[in-house]
């Protein structure tokens, strides 16, 4: 390892915030200044992932034009390639922009999710899903830091894998 | 009315391209070098607009970074100014990037949709309604050039409300 890399090592935190949770860098992806990528712990298809700003932003209306087009690019870049990783042929991109939106966390944040031929016998039903894992993992979040249903080794290695070929 | 008003008026296309199908300029309200926001044939819930890159892209990855850039930031002002004006507290955002997430017409579209408190009695109903209503509109684009089940001037009055205050 280089020494660059291992300075950039040391000085990644060791979690991200997310609202009011903590997200563990070995689940983290991909970062920049002004943003960070990370696997789900309750993935509802292979590849789920989430782009959030580093800055807690509750709504998108008070996202910088910045962070706006740093979180978009870094969307249709990671968006193309977990589709390739994953051999599907689409892509769900969404926001959940206020709880009356179904925003379970408040701290904008894009879902992306690989899509293929019947991955959901009703093409509608991933939507329930994202809300219903969505709400898992904000529970999962508060009361279970160990996180003990998605093991974080297994996370570590799908974002391992991720960070060879993301950007 | 200015001239350079007027010459605008007169240079306006009377139809914008949305994939196959024709998007009449009454429906249009607001439009720049990029990009075109318009009322929807068959809206979910009230304020329920599409924002689309003019030129003719099937899949996000597809996008110039200065199409991604404006799009996104028209979204952000459109969807803020559209919660406001229909009293809604949330948004939904939601691209169907390709035809295994949902997508009917091979265009790629932004949907904005203004939410509220039990604007559905389950809230994630509203993606089984964007996706009915978004093959409807296909249909309806292609079957039924008049548009009779709601009206052009009907969408031309939202429109023109919406003109007022968008940007």
């Amino acid at each position: 390892m280089s020494s660059l890399a291992n300075s950039n090592k040391i000085m990644a935190p060791e979690y991200y915030d997310f609202g009011p949770y903590k997200i563990h860098h070995s689940s983290v992806f991909y970062t920049n200044d002004l943003c960070f990528a990370f696997v789900n712990l309750r993935p509802a298809v292979p590849g789920h992932v989430l782009i959030c700003p580093k800055r807690e932003v509750k709504r998108v209306a008070d996202l910088t034009a910045e962070e706006i087009t740093d979180l978009w690019m870094i969307s249709q870049k990671v968006g193309r390639q977990l589709e390739s990783y994953h051999k599907a042929s689409s892509l769900t991109f969404c926001i959940q922009d206020g709880p009356q939106a179904g925003q379970s966390v408040p701290h904008v944040h894009i879902h992306i999710l690989p899509r293929m031929s019947r991955d959901y016998e009703n093409n509608d039903d991933i939507y329930e899903d994202i809300n219903k894992k969505e709400k898992e993992l904000k529970e999962k979040l508060e009361v279970d830091k160990e996180r003990k249903d998605r093991s974080l080794e297994e996370m570590a290695l799908e974002a391992d894998e991720y960070r060879k070929f993301i950007i």
